[in-house]
């Protein structure tokens, strides 16, 4: 499990006391030799978007599609923070650009924590120099990096998978299961594969809605979330299907790392869309289902309620005939043709004690299906996002 | 306070054993000689409409807007039961239209309560005479109606508007506060303003937006959902524009007594936005802000967390630019030009303690504003709602 593993790639992190508990909190990914490589980036949707999102963004746009390294702050988001947060997210790339020697859009940069308040810039500034010197290709300066992208993780989210051709590694924090600093999720991937920027970027966004824009926690969207893919083409070109299926193999990954993050506090569901009009409607129905309040209360109560469910897919916005309905709980169908059916309520309430519960609705409609995960709403929810403090 | 004040209607209320506890679970209310009268009907947008909203709204759509009684049921939503579900609302109606002597598309039919179960009818056809026949125009009458639409409301909820021309008066449950059988929200009104049915409609529309639709629990959409308005005419024609605001205000007193009903487990908030590019985009806007979980777990925290409002504005799909964006909690600015204020935290701090928590946002744009109800996120929700037994 190493962020370097794919040749090509230096990495390092560093504790330069952002955050008071004095954890690792600034770390780099770059690559070995100091040139941009293809990379693609993917950032929120909001338009909210913190200072970081902000200059990356429009990093990207003036770098060709290449990048050599990204920098990540933790324990302070530089969002909802102006001017002067953006100033902030760009003299952090300054710092590493003149570190490495290189133009200053081909550095990115993220960070992620509390929203609203000014990125202590002394301890980055002071820090910068002592991360961009450690870089290297061990294990444990990976290590390092995947430890310093963390905020209130119970541990590093980590992957690697290697094929006889090329390596795909990748390491991630969040994302929003129970704690407020987790809300925004980064994920940093890299690859050894030869793809170029176009390509890669269109490769990415497939993997990208295949995993983490299939799970959702409580339907907010980060200021911060960014998911980043550099490609070294140390390995040579190989088969751009096989790219794809990997690269999305390795996001689900670490979208199951997010959701296991909670599972000590929370119970897992899947809602499972077959049958709609369109694999996008199939989304929109799975995810109205996966967000619902009334259902994410009824996971938490092990109440397999499906009128609930019903309810939900005949709000979602997409083509819907109740009568065709049918809903099953762990493979056990309680609802048939949009009315209650007949069922072992016994094996039902095994499945709804356990801790990932499958909902299977089919609207008998098309061939659309999708699936999306959810989390239960429970009082650690509550607990945790409460108050800031 | 009664529905029958306004001139030409009567109602009743009675106990046929739909609810074990044996309380009132039947209610009608009626034209005082037989006569249909305009009616408009607003119902639930969801597809998994049950089916006394299906067969009310085919009455509607072949009455040409004149009806004569309303027939509602509580205990059980009638919702999920597909062609049987259908045919027992129906036989509701053609129960009631059979007492009145009227034709079966002027009677409307509402149910409430357990979605996913069949209505019980040997009660209801066993009722239903005895409940036309102790049609009156008394107060006790009335009081027994507005009780009988009743689910796990603490209180009756009416409204009762009269000036020198005509009146207005209501009758409601629900809505979704805290427990499920809550969930749909039912509201009836009478008037005895001569609208035709035409105006009536449009009326209806206008008051329900600036009312009932303003204010939001959890986002979910019930699939029994009915406002219905009746219009006797008995005072003559009357100032369409005072018909408008006297039947808004009635809508608005009963929105409010349905948020109040939760007062003692739930804080409400009431999020004003202005500035926005329309008051359609402020509306929009302002409903995200009110759904968010993360906001509504900061307001049962009492944390004035202005970084997730900020948030949910830049993601409600309006047009947004964070510098222009100023957020007030209680009157106290927090946050200035898309950055922190300095600001009393003292005062924010003593609002936030509040029952009723205000948050003002300046979008900066234009001249758009709209202002959504919300309710806090706390352990009483996950309560009421975890499981329906």
């Amino acid at each position: 499990m190493s962020i370097t593993t794919p040749r090509g790639f230096v990495a390092s992190g560093l504790a330069s006391g952002i955050k008071a508990s004095g954890a690792l909190d600034l770390a780099l990914l770059a690559t070995d030799d100091g040139v941009a490589v293809p990379t693609a980036a993917t950032f929120t949707g909001n338009l909210a978007a913190a200072a970081p999102v902000q200059i990356s963004r429009s990093h990207m746009a003036s770098n060709g599609g290449r990048a050599t390294a990204v920098v990540v702050s933790s324990g302070n988001a530089n969002a909802a923070t102006g001017e002067r947060g953006r100033d902030d997210a760009q003299h952090m790339c300054d710092l590493v650009a003149r570190g490495l020697d290189v133009p200053v859009e081909q550095v990115l940069v993220c960070s992620t924590g509390l929203i609203g308040i000014r990125l202590p810039m002394a301890p980055i500034e002071a820090g910068i120099p002592g991360l961009v010197a450690a870089r290297a290709g061990s294990a444990e300066a990976a290590e390092r990096a995947a430890t310093g992208i963390l905020t209130t993780d119970s541990g590093r989210k980590e992957v690697l998978i290697e094929n006889s051709t090329f390596t795909v590694a990748g390491m991630a924090k969040g994302a929003g299961m129970l704690a407020p600093n987790m809300a925004t999720m980064l994920a940093f991937l890299t690859t050894d594969a030869a793809v170029e920027p176009g390509p890669l970027a269109d490769l990415l966004r497939i993997a990208v809605r295949d995993s983490f824009n299939s799970m959702t926690v409580d339907g907010c969207t980060s200021t911060n979330d960014t998911v980043i893919l550099l490609a070294s083409g140390r390995a040579g070109t190989a088969d751009p299907n096989v790219v794809v299926d990997t690269v999305t193999e390795a996001c689900s990954t670490l979208a199951g790392q997010m959701a296991a993050d909670a599972e000590g506090a929370s119970k897992i569901f899947q809602v499972q869309v077959t049958g709609a009009r369109s694999d996008g409607e199939a989304h929109q129905a799975a995810r109205k289902v996966a967000e619902s309040l009334l259902v994410k209360c009824s996971i938490n109560g092990e109440d397999p309620y499906w009128g609930r469910v019903a309810s939900e897919l005949g709000s979602a916005g997409v083509e819907f005939d109740m009568d065709r309905v049918d809903i099953a709980y762990g493979g056990v169908e309680v609802c048939r043709g949009g009315v209650g059916a007949d069922h072992d309520a016994a094996a039902v309430a095994t499945h709804m004690a356990g801790a990932l519960i499958e909902i299977h609705c089919r609207l008998g409609l098309a061939d659309g299906d999708a699936v999306v995960m959810g989390v239960e709403l429970g009082y650690g929810y509550i607990d945790e996002n409460r108050t800031t403090s």
